[in-house]
């Protein structure tokens, strides 16, 4: 059966899947973390700890996840915040070079975001709409299995569309989603509650601190959650009426806390709905792996049609 | 040359335009505007006047819009505001035994956002957002000539999201964009300012009224206006932001106004445009038309393939 690997190349800690191909699509056949190379040389490094992790398997082809902008035709990557040595650059060329096997570069939230609607919590479906809440706020819409990159690989903004009033977004805009729920505003927003000092409640954890502070009872904590996922009803509400999908899929690092995130906002929309048709509003089920899933589902993709055409994954700009 | 009818079904009026193959694609023989037959055998009515319409003119189809919901699997229509009688009907097959040529009932907001989208305004783009704004507000998005219907046939909503908060809507929920453009309730907010006996403006003209007072440099009108246009100037910046199409058209009578309506909205959109990648916004251009050649387009595809894929036009129960 053939195997192929999916690489999630990420700041601080990369991930390595291997897959091969099962009756019922791909299916695992070991997984490791390894720490990120940092620096110029890097990807020789990253193409080193993946050979030595492939052992004696030999693979059909991989991909690697960047955090970034790729470019669809050239596979080069345009932009990559958190691995900005990697501008301009063709780092799936590289890793194939020193591996033996064909690859490709993928934009990561895209690659995340297909693979929770192909095999995991969207599963079934044919028609989703993955948000992913995080330090920011990003969203994909993914049609098919492939994510609805739109005319300038901008589509799926979910994070930044709000009335314009309210308070500034890291976007320029003000009153965006992700002024309200962005783990890193929650963070934030905590720190002014408690009158601390900028930044306090971000470096011990961030949103996860007040999460823990609701569970405790505090009232202050509660009230803050309760505005943040309201507003996340109400723009879940939005996609509703805009997209209409069969299922949202609701995944990052805060939608784990379904008691204080995803139930309150799962009740908004359900109290606020009028003439909308919900769709399932489910907990994502690949957590931190789903990046290394859609990189092997590109890389399997890439192996049945060499020249796919530049939609989808890789040529997404999706947000960061 | 192949020849298609396309039948706008409107609710006191009716369009009948006669098309031909050329080289460019459909166009015009001759059109006419005729009363809608009203009531139980108006189908049969509104068929002979097809009939005569068309005159020695053989057709190789024809397609019939119609305001509501139409299963695109039988063709029936399941329910229709402004033509009640026909819920449960079939008229598409009354009217194809009548004139002798094979038919397809299609939604008419559908129908003209695709005629729209493929040899109106938007023509030359693939991926395109059609705002109807009328008495309410209307949005499809099309994509390669089709509209995204949505898992539901529910897509496009734009004149239905908002923040939840401000006046009732006619859905049900408070301040969605309809609430501050829509036709009818910018009328209803011109008789408050004046303290005029409510529905006196709608009675007169409606949105017009307003529009021509802010002609005689009414100040208050241009207030009205201006609160209107910004909201949809930000419902854009969503739509831009979630979507990302090429191209957004504005159509519907009060997108006739470009110095009140269309140029503000734009004026919003490019002095809040942050991250965004904006699109082409551009008005209209079959005007009441629009329907009719939709209906025409749908024909000549529906010989084309005669068992299409129940997607877009016909499967689709767009907002009216
Ligand atoms: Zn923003
Ligand atoms: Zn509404």
């Amino acid at each position: 059966m053939s195997r192929y690997l999916g690489i999630d190349y990420g700041g601080t800690q990369s991930k390595l899947l291997l897959t091969r191909e099962a009756p019922g699509g791909l299916e695992r056949v070991r997984e490791a973390r390894v720490p990120t190379p940092q620096g110029g040389d890097s990807v020789e490094a990253l193409a080193r700890l993946a050979l030595e992790f492939l052992g004696p398997d030999r693979i059909a082809g991989f991909a690697v996840t960047i955090a970034g902008i790729v470019d669809a035709a050239t596979g080069r990557v345009v932009s990559s915040a958190n691995l900005p040595w990697l501008d301009g650059t063709d780092p799936a060329a590289r890793i194939a070079a020193r591996i033996g096997a064909p690859g490709l570069a993928v934009q990561d939230g895209a690659a995340a975001a297909e693979a929770e609607a192909t095999i995991g919590a969207g599963r079934g479906f044919d028609d989703i709409f993955v948000v992913a809440l995080g330090t920011g706020v990003a969203g994909a819409h993914v049609v098919d299995g492939r994510v609805r990159a739109g005319a300038h690989g901008a589509a799926g903004e979910i994070g930044h569309i709000g009335p314009g009033t309210g308070a500034r977004c890291s976007c320029g805009q003000r009153g965006c989603l992700e002024t309200l729920i962005g783990g890193a505003r929650i963070g934030d927003a905590w720190d002014e509650v408690l009158g601390l000092p900028a930044g306090s409640t971000n470096a011990a954890g961030g949103a996860r601190v007040v999460v823990d502070a609701a569970d405790g009872g505090e009232a202050r904590a509660i009230a803050l959650l309760d505005r943040a996922t309201t507003a996340l009803g109400r723009s879940l509400l939005g996609v509703v009426a805009m997209i209409d999908p069969e299922a949202i899929v609701v995944g990052g690092g805060l939608s784990q806390s379904t008691r204080w995130i995803l139930d309150p906002a799962v009740r908004t929309v359900r109290r606020e709905a009028t003439f909308h048709r919900l769709p399932e509003i489910v907990p994502s089920q690949l957590g931190v792996w789903a990046g290394a899933w859609g990189a092997a589902i590109a890389a399997r993709r890439a192996a049945a049609d060499p020249a796919p055409t530049p939609t989808g994954t890789e040529a997404a700009a999706w947000p960061r």
